[in-house]
């Protein structure tokens, strides 16, 4: 039945942007379905339809309960029906229903996505590498800039399921951050190795682009849940490290220390603390920018409300003070 | 005896200074001293003199020991005697020794002092307090600066007793480190507020000021000891505070909630954790400068050595890696 | 429309007084609102009412709900309707429902409230009071019992939110539990100050009174949240102190001292340790009759019931055994 | 040689009374011993002897060392010799020394002891005994007062080895005062069992009169290394439970369950935490007064001297705050 | 009504071998039970109902709704009525309910049993116990492999209420897995004193047995919850000890600290780590069984299904990898 | 001087074998030196001879101190001299003394020896490897064990600096007892992967041949402070399983997650807990030997002394029960 519907290529309707009385005729993932039994014996269904923008609830009534009985959470569908608002919030009174095959769908279209422009942010990554005058930090950067599958698995991989920079290019953005700040630091603390600093900050997370998975939806792979990020950023750099003659060991030695140390405790899973003032930088540096965007995420959800605190908040284990106004 | 010889008003030999063969007539702090007895009944003394420069060794034999048995550790001490080289170490050989009264010596000879001009570290303090626009901070700061009991103790404190910028003026040059540091930060992260990230720097250690004992020696006050700088820092702001008219009461908060969360832990002494960006900034940065301070400590002490391990240092619970060179 | 009706000043039902079968008319605070859609395209609602002597679920058909939709959760509600009793639990179905002004309704009907009578707690604690003889001691507390709005607050705030003493008055009663268990403690450990553990112990929780909002209902203020009641406590004291002509410093820092180290560990608040045997007591005494309350409550609460184990205690992290007979 | 000394019964000189200039003959423990060579081929020996007052170097030239070659640390010796000051310290030199059998020995001379009457402190022990009137309870510590191994063991036991009340008699003392702090406690707390607080703390601990060695030096017996005294004072309780008939189940569980309990947290060496509030203040009542006796140790020790602080007390993990004039 | 039914003294239907379609007529435990109130003012019933096979839902629409009134949670009940399948899940409709006795049912029938054969398990315990050659250990075991009441209950006493081997039989399991191991153990550390491995292993958990409840649940006794299993076994071994004449006193202290310290660590409800070698194994094959148990738990459960990891498990605190093949 | 006596190639006394009276003309490390002055001007040394049996002090007098003068502590020195008893401990009298080149010296004179043939070792652990019979992990396993340097390596590296295993050996002991161990296990556990077991075993620790130095002393390198064994081991396999072709992805993250995994919690170092059951008993048994061997080492030290129990070790933080008599 499904395929005798033309559907187009890309999406057109966003959750976050339905308004009540809209008609609905768009790609979701279905990311909840529970059948619910009526008294007088039929069925209905109540749903949860999610694209990159968000997530909103739907209903189907007895009439659909077929077609979704042969659904998945996790299928791409394609929805018909009406927005509804009840009891303050938004839902879709489903038409119809069917599954999509991932030909049929963008995967961008239903994964988290970065507020900045990635082209800009790789850019000015691009700009801090050039800085790098030691021949051989230089040439090790080029080896990964110049592998085109990792520059574009680069771009898209997020930073973290959930906890911060948890969106496409998250990855980008928070190494970019880094790098900013830590050439502010420099300009303080001048006695550092700034082209250790730059090429560490760049190379810390690399690991990230196999941790997680970001086609269908963010989510940590097998390799990610065995070895972490921490290990695998080890194993490509050292990898890479191979290939550039003569790199000198001790340079080798505080590179590597620096990926293996950055996050700065052992029971926070780096198994050697930082132990030179660049690597105790970057651990630091690293941490402020992940808390900061947790802290800045909650700011931003709750602007125009009238609280004054956020909700208690499960990564920073505290609530977040909420007004701006000075 | 000792009352006859003239004693100049200025030390001019420094510990660090001396040097095998020199005569030695200078004022030191008497830093240990212990009686023994030889095989023959007679009795010799094994010191210790100290000055803002370092510690050196001192071996008196019998025809001193009566005069030092007078003395106790801790006292100003004239000392005339002679430089010797013994078992890799030198050592003062004791001719002549007597107590000093704390008139007759300058305090801050027997002090260690900071590398830096504090005059130009309190100017550059300045001209960050400058930038600071909001009207009840920049009165707020006023009353500080303008207090010059505050200032003259703010430019002597140590910043601790021995972790880190343990020196007179080390609480002054900790402070523009952070100013520095997070001047640099605001400029990434372009939504902090700077004028509250200013003033809270600014004040948050004030209360080292009665935390310390930094005349003679550096110690802990029992003020300190009983309520620690975060409680008197409290006290010193909110004070102030209560005399600039019409403080909003947001702003009185905010401000008093970052000195009260800026150990960052509640384990560390922080009643509260950081609860919005800025207290979170001032945590990592206060914290930062402190650890580098103590890896720089340990990186200058071993230049010119052939180590390349620090000791364990107890601060940071590492050994620090010692090979500079790239 | 309910505005016609004539509305009592006083409220005559309380919650934890209702029968099956009664019928209700009187003030709730409406605890609960959950909008249910039937599959017939009708509304109900799931809600909750709750007053000083606990909570009763309600239910309210679709004759209802478009009044129920003009209420949010924390109004205060004039409700008609029946008490039911089904499921072994009471509800009331709703006739009518309408929301009140803060003018409308007493405070204290809504809050949680003390078995005991607050006067007489009062007038036991001032028993205690007159006996300091230690004339700058006397002079202090003075100073605080003769400030009305001050007594007026320390008479109403409750202790905590929901650990222990939560509810008006709980200050108070913790405060008078504590001189009773110190007083027989002084009569063993005769060396203690008994001046000095009469005064913290009445202090040492004071800032309290602005920790809690308890004029609605029970909740930490922002202030609370950001600064903690330790902190208000001292600054509370120490200004008060500033206003005794005198004041000795040792007995100042002993008493501040006192406040800031009651919780007696870093990690569970308490900036310093305590530093001697009054503070010591202090802080064992408190942390006992905190958790001796909470005990005695999930006895009270299960009285009469067959069970010999409560539930497990989210705050004593265990459950209790209650049997108590012997 | 020694044998031909006469030896007294008793000792009369103790370590604490020793002045310059006397001359001691008298019994000691030889606590410490180390030889020394001389340049010129002789030897001598650097010697510490003890007694229940304490302790004082002792010095031997060569003429006594082949005598003191044959002596082991721990050895009970008979000394004769002179008190010479030297380096503000006390010392004997030692004339002539031999070892005594532990016949020709007192044991309690060399063993701190109690400043308290232990004939009054089991005096009003039995005074609290007799206060509980059910007859289970009553029955039980009957069991164990009329056993006068056990009592004769329980006047004699110390109650820690360093910590605390660590002398003969430490643990009647140590027991008296929780008794006399449990009675004011339940004048406060109304509702709570006397009987079974004063019969539980009364047995609480009685097991270390097997976890420790107390005849020649205060020591861990291998029982008490291997076991420990709440398993020991378990094991104590319930076999003479099992001596009074038809002791109640509940009973029992309860008065066992306060042994195992009474450390408080599992971390502390309780395999329970205390379920019921009479558990809860055994626990509380028995740690404060071991910290409270640290506590007060500390001030004693220092009274009269200019100390403002105490060192640092390893047990309590903090300086002790010393001036007690207010 | 339900008393004219014949009721079969045995079960005879599963729940986990129920099918879509099948007629039930069985006993099993009640163990969830919501009443439902219609729109139109009756009512039904959400049930759960569960054997040692596990659980499957229920429902119960008005016209038995009186009878289930009269239910409580955890009673045996005897239903009939129709399996059908609904979303997936099976669930029961229920004709007819009532209460059973307690003499008419088997409990064994409601309470999770072993895949493994007890009889053998018992056998193969008892083939290790012949190995004991020491004569004191040897006649020990004896003791209480001769009491039959202990013997009875050791065959049935689950090791856990949920961790691991939570099953009637689970001890002796848990305990022949440790025997197994201990023995390959001791062929590579051949210094090891087998009869003490032996007789540890076999007793260690035996307080298991008074520890837990599992007649008609599995669940901790009031014993069990006051004093823990270690504090059982002890007070089990000790008692039994005492009736094997001469047992050596070293022995005897060896084998309960074996008991008293097997859990390892202090946190970890040891009042003593363990302090010789056998000691540690048996805390470390005790503690690796268990946890092996609970893995092997997880792929099990999994077996069959395209799932890569498990559910995240919490008392493993991680989730667990399935995938077996290589 | 030196430079004429006639120097043997191996050395002949150890210094265990030292016996009082004995003459001394041999080869050690100069592991201690204290230069000392004596009252009348002149200077004798302290020093302290190592080689791999243990250390033994040595006294140097006036003569000998111009030549100990030039020497550094870690030198190695060619020692005449005559042995004395003095204060029950063996000194070495100087006679002579001067420092070797590297080539004068058999290094592994200077190391702590293994009791055990390493042949013997390496024989049976390629028992072990012959069982594997999984192609790909054989083939790996070929890889390292035809690599010369590597087993060269393997022979000599130690377990450990301090802790376990701490002699040249020591990693090849520990890693046969290891597969003993679970060579007994598997046969309990008959489900586990046998071939990846051994497997791991072999592969686990084999990072700590580089992670330490053990050709004139055990020590920790630059290359062992900055990463660990853990992640040197893991780049090690890696990098050989690239070299075996079609190496299965899945066995692949199986085993490099065991050695990423081995040490079993966070805070011990291991970015990742062991994730199934084989990585689970690799963790384990690898613990349980280290703890084992160090339990056995102070046995073994104590054998024939008359104490109960050892000193307090640092590494397992307890006492040991040194009886093993039954």
């Amino acid at each position: 039945m499904g395929s005798t519907i033309k559907i187009p290529k890309m999406k057109n309707q966003y959750v976050s942007e339905l308004e009540s009385g809209q008609v609905v005729t768009d790609k979701f993932v279905l990311s909840k379905k529970i059948m619910k039994e009526k008294k007088d014996g039929g069925t209905y269904a109540m749903l949860e339809f999610t694209d990159q923008s968000g997530s909103i609830e739907g209903i189907a009534w007895h009439s659909v309960s077929e077609d979704i009985k042969k659904l998945s959470v996790g299928d791409f569908v394609y929805v018909t029906g009406n927005v509804n608002e009840y009891n303050d919030k938004l839902e879709i009174v489903v038409n119809s229903i069917h599954r999509l095959s991932e030909d049929e769908i963008e995967p961008a279209d239903f994964l988290p996505k970065c507020d900045e422009d990635v082209d800009e942010v790789m850019t000015e990554i691009n700009e801090f590498r050039a800085k790098v005058s030691n021949s051989y930090l230089k040439k090790l950067l080029e080896l990964f800039f110049e592998d085109e599958t990792f520059i574009d698995n680069f771009r898209l991989a997020p930073a973290a399921k959930k906890a911060h920079h948890a969106y496409l290019g998250g990855l980008a953005v928070h190494t970019l951050n880094i790098l900013r700040l830590i050439s502010g630091i420099q300009s303080v603390y001048k006695f550092l190795n700034f082209d250790l600093l730059i090429t560490s900050t760049i190379l810390h997370d690399i690991g990230k682009i196999h941790e997680y998975l970001y086609k269908k939806k963010i989510d940590l792979s097998t390799r990610g849940k065995m070895l972490g990020h921490i290990i695998i950023s080890y194993e490509m750099v050292a990898e890479k490290i191979d290939k550039v003659p003569r790199f000198p060991e001790d340079l080798r030695l505080k590179l590597l220390h620096m990926i293996v140390s950055h996050h700065g405790e052992v029971e926070w899973g780096s198994p050697k603390l930082p132990m030179f003032p660049e690597a105790l930088i970057l651990h630091f540096i690293d941490n402020l920018d992940s808390k900061i965007e947790m802290m800045m995420n909650e700011l931003k959800k709750n602007r125009g409300k009238q609280k004054e605190w956020s909700d208690y908040h499960p990564y920073l284990e505290r609530e977040i003070y909420l007004r701006e106004e000075k």
